[in-house]
């Protein structure tokens, strides 16, 4: 068992294998992958859809010289393997341990740091013209997925590293899928080339059946102008791609080794921009992943033998969010769904089968997402745009510019915001907050529990202009669920609970550690006012600004960064209604957070409810008894 | 004169006219044109350039009832002639008169805002599939530019629109130009569609050509397999179009009135998506536009006979980016200088010229050209991203996810920050600071003044990990250019007057604002501290905190948003700090600013110097005098 893999502690230490031992390597890569994702949670299917093809890459190119940039990065595990992390496998995506993605400081091999989609080629493309401009002549490798392949930004790179004349390799991985089944013409068109002989025959191949059909080899020739040229230029498989620049070569099978191994030798010599199309499978070699691959796309913990995960206690705020579309359409005809390749991910699933026709499914495309939402809604209808806070990043812009500058009533439902936890610093939504509220017109909401988002998402629908709802990864509070909802005015706060001493104001998941600071300052005599201000903007200026007044010790609590977030919204209301208030404001801080289990974060970021706590006494000792102050003290030196 | 376009009240008007009428007309609305921009400033060649194709998309579709999306929107002038505001192009982008894009608030005949590039088919889409749900039956027609067809925004939208069975037209105005000439495979795929016979055949001239050559025709029905239809599929034109389920028609003479009435009469009734390819010349009609494309693209007031603008009398913050890059590329050989088709719009000219091989035109790009730096930046090179702030919107993601998370040494060259003046909302850099403060990694900067310019963008080399650097719109303060550079520390900030009676704290564009402040103060007997921040992040912390401290009464000047930006920054700091100051913040409001002079837009908002004397004396009246006092409240209320 790992009788090979053992062997393996850099890519050198593969090209002295023969192809069985390859081969075997390969299994043995298979066995690791299912063990460490079945432990620590993780990207399994498009992991087992890439063995082969990372084997051929390390044993043809020479890593960390050649650069092999992983797009989106959730396929490089086998890469880590192969470049000296086979052991901390084990610690994957744990805190401490090593990323899911790739990660420059994590080791040399790692060319780029990825986690969000189709940035690969852009970085290679960088990469190679540094090469040459600094006269070095290193490989650049992007491996890109037919799903990434998708979004604007790829075409963006395509078409300019079709202009220039640098060496880059591009190896589309096409697997058919993005995290669902792939959409898109371009995905149609990748599928042509797939199944139409007449689409993957080589250029000798086509050159030879011109030749065979009776009459067209020679009259070509005598054909007049470039009509030759054109027809054999036109018949050559991969159009669209050699149009745009890049010498096209594919199909071919990426779990056959020899292949693989074979094409990437004779496209390490050549020039300009190669795109090599290898079709995969996702899953290969695990029954239930290859069975399933969307639902081992992303997993937790799972058994081995059965495949089966282990079962959440509780329902997220996801599920919640998909009930509520599926009520919602039936009350509702002009509600639509968009999603950029996120059906399951954003709990749309049932949604899309119910309702097949208000359902689209745009791909990784949330540029074009948000503004096909827009026209939707200059034309009537009420889209939801559901989507990650990370992810949403990507549309900034069009938020700003298509819909908030019209006022247009798009609702967007953002997903996984605040610590998402093991999927680390590309997938925290740590940032919505700060890059959402400047912008003019729109409303933005953060439920503290499943009924609020539930009440948030229906008032929405009753708002005019556009509104943002963003909640956490994962589940609930675990409250049971009202059947009346409750129609929510722009602004609206809840009082959970009266007091004196201080005002904490907390929003969204910043709400629940609310609570438990709460009581840890009732067992020290301290009882503040707590609000769930629910909306960050707009703000509930008489209650938050009456409790600043009153109370004159404000704490604020959310799960966004400081910088921009909610509690700087309440700072610059207070100065602009004049209101002169000691604020403490507890937020993420101005650095990426690390990966790892979402509590572990918060502790080690002081955003614990003890840590709070803590920080409270620090501010405001004059609230605690002597006791008690040394009591924090003592703790705070541990 | 103007005898037949004072007849056009709305495009029905059109309807009726003879074909030497309507070529009668267009020569008229060429004059309104050259007469409207040459004495309000405005976009000139893009709107010579789509005279015929506005009259024949408005004498074929019916608008209001058919959409018309204009992308980008600059070239939208003839259609707002041609819906009732031909008598308000003398008002053209002045405060209070129509914008230079289309404004759903300006007019019916607006279907959807544009401004930025490469919206319309996205939002098209919307529109279309929204009629589809709705049961209505009108056309969706958008206009875009090859230029705006390189962002991949574009891509995103032509892929998912032909996977849809909507009815969509797309119009490709292929004037071979995004502001500059064009780049990119694209380009050089739509100028083969251009240029060569073979590529432009219609699909029966294609079958006719093969009919002709002895043996091809007969001899492909015996071929076996589909391989007649690959090759008939594959002659088709605008291949890569029909590979995304386009059906392309053209290319077609873009100044051809009857051949483009015939062939949009046509479409009209087509079903799915047609993508119609016209060519048009930018600055058609106008001589200095036609010869000067890129010089008339945006242009201010004019003279029409010879063509020439009024001269600047001092350098822009854009010509002081210019040099200094010119003479830093000769320091230092690991420069190099990216743009998204904005080559004249940032200063690069002459760098592109004397360095073409440190030089990189992306197309209208920016997420690939900040992913592009990023790469760059990894393989030791030292990237300047040379943008305006409004359209660096469309990176915050690669920003955050590719080179602040990798600490890359990319510098942002921002410019047009802040209020940009006749361009309006969709153009103001009206939020940058909001949205790259909360970005960890950063260092953000705005110069006061030239030398600042320079000093900045000398230092920033001098800094690890990514640099921003905004700075406004047009002439600088005319300060006498230093000859040595200062290298600044990040975070440090300049003294620029001792005071006692509050502390200003202004940074970018609010410092001269802020002095002129200082000045009427003084005439009151009011002495402030005047900082020069000139970081946004990091703060200087000891600086300003000690101000605020010492002071106690804190101004902070910007023209940024308030919500997120330096004002926000600093009273964030301060709650750090724990520090207890009154604050008073003046920035931009939270709304979109409309168009006009940027002193008038000032003036509105009450962000001109004698405004904030008001405020001031507001905020804090024990400053002033008692005769003093009255006098501010006198001219308050005027």
């Amino acid at each position: 068992m790992d009788e090979i893999l053992n062997t393996i502690n850099s890519p050198r230490d593969l090209k002295k294998l023969s192809l069985p031992e390859m081969t075997q390597l390969a299994n043995e890569i298979r066995q690791l992958l299912v063990k460490s994702v079945a432990k620590c949670g993780g990207h399994l299917a498009s992991n087992l859809g890439v063995v082969e093809l990372s084997l051929a890459l390390h044993t043809v190119f020479d890593s960390p010289e050649d650069k092999i940039i992983w797009d989106v990065g959730h396929q490089a595990y086998v890469h880590k393997i192969l470049t000296g992390r086979r052991e901390q496998m084990s610690t994957l995506r744990q805190y401490g341990g090593i990323s899911g993605f790739p990660k420059v400081e994590e080791s040399e091999y790692d060319a780029f740091n990825t986690g969000h989609s189709s940035t690969s080629i852009s970085a290679a493309l960088g990469m190679a013209l540094a090469r040459d401009l600094q006269g070095q002549s290193n490989s650049v490798v992007a491996v890109i997925g037919d799903g990434a392949l998708t979004a604007g930004m790829a075409f963006e790179a395509l078409n300019h590293a079709g202009q220039e004349d640098s060496d880059l390799i591009v190896v589309l991985n096409d697997n058919e899928m993005s995290i669902s089944k792939n959409v898109g013409a371009m995905s149609a068109y990748l599928n042509r080339l797939r199944t139409d002989p007449s689409y993957s025959r080589t250029k000798e191949e086509i050159e030879s059946v011109l030749n065979r059909i009776p009459g067209i080899g020679p009259n070509l020739a005598r054909a007049a102008g470039k009509f030759k040229d054109t027809v054999k230029y036109l018949m050559v498989p991969g159009i669209i791609f050699e149009e745009l620049g890049f010498t096209y070569i594919g199909p071919v099978n990426g779990h056959d080794l020899a292949e693989l191994k074979a094409v990437l030798s004779n496209i390490k010599k050549m020039k300009g921009p190669i795109l090599l199309h290898t079709i995969t499978q996702k899953g290969k070699g695990y029954e239930p992943a290859f069975q399933k691959p969307d639902i081992f796309h992303g997993v937790g913990p799972f058994d081995v033998d059965t495949g089966t995960q282990l079962k959440k206690s509780l329902k997220t705020y996801t599920e919640i969010f998909g009930d509520f579309m599926l009520n919602q359409a039936q009350r509702d005809n002009k509600l639509v769904a968009i999603t950029a390749a996120m059906t399951s991910g954003t709990g749309l699933s049932e949604f899309s089968r119910n309702f097949p026709e208000r359902f689209f499914d745009v791909g990784i495309c949330e540029q074009h997402a948000v503004t096909l939402a827009a026209g939707m809604a200059s034309s009537g209808l009420r889209p939801v745009v559901a989507v990650y806070s990370t992810f949403l990043q990507r549309a900034y812009d069009q938020i700003v510019h298509d819909v908030a500058l019209q006022k247009l009533p798009v609702i967007f439902a953002i997903d996984r915001a605040g610590l998402v936890g093991e999927d680390g610093p590309t997938h925290h939504g740590a940032f919505d907050f700060s890059y959402l509220r400047h912008i003019p017109n729109l409303i933005i909401m953060a439920p503290a529990d499943e009924n609020e988002l539930v009440d948030m998402l229906h008032s929405a629908f009753s708002m005019e202009g556009p509104v943002a709802i963003r909640y956490p990864r994962g589940v609930g509070e675990g409250v049971r669920i009202k059947s009346e909802r409750q129609l929510l005015e722009p602004g609206q706060s809840r009082l959970i609970a009266e007091g004196q001493d201080l005002a904490i104001i907390a929003v969204g998941r910043g709400v629940s550690i609310a609570r438990d600071v709460v009581d840890l300052l009732a067992g020290k005599g301290v009882n503040p006012l707590l609000v769930d201000a629910r909306f960050v903007k707009p703000l509930d200026r008489r209650v938050i600004a009456g409790a600043a007044q009153k109370y004159h010790r404000l704490l604020t609590i959310e799960d966004n960064s400081l910088a921009g977030g909610f509690g700087s919204a309440i700072g610059e209301m207070l100065v602009e209604e004049g209101i002169d208030a000691e604020l403490l404001h507890i937020a993420l801080p101005d650095e990426f957070v690390e990966h790892g289990r979402v509590e572990l974060l918060f502790e080690q970021l002081n955003m614990n409810p003890d840590s709070i706590l803590e920080s409270i006494a620090g501010k405001w000792p004059e609230l605690f008894s002597a006791g008690s102050r040394w009591e924090l003290l003592k703790f705070g030196q541990n």
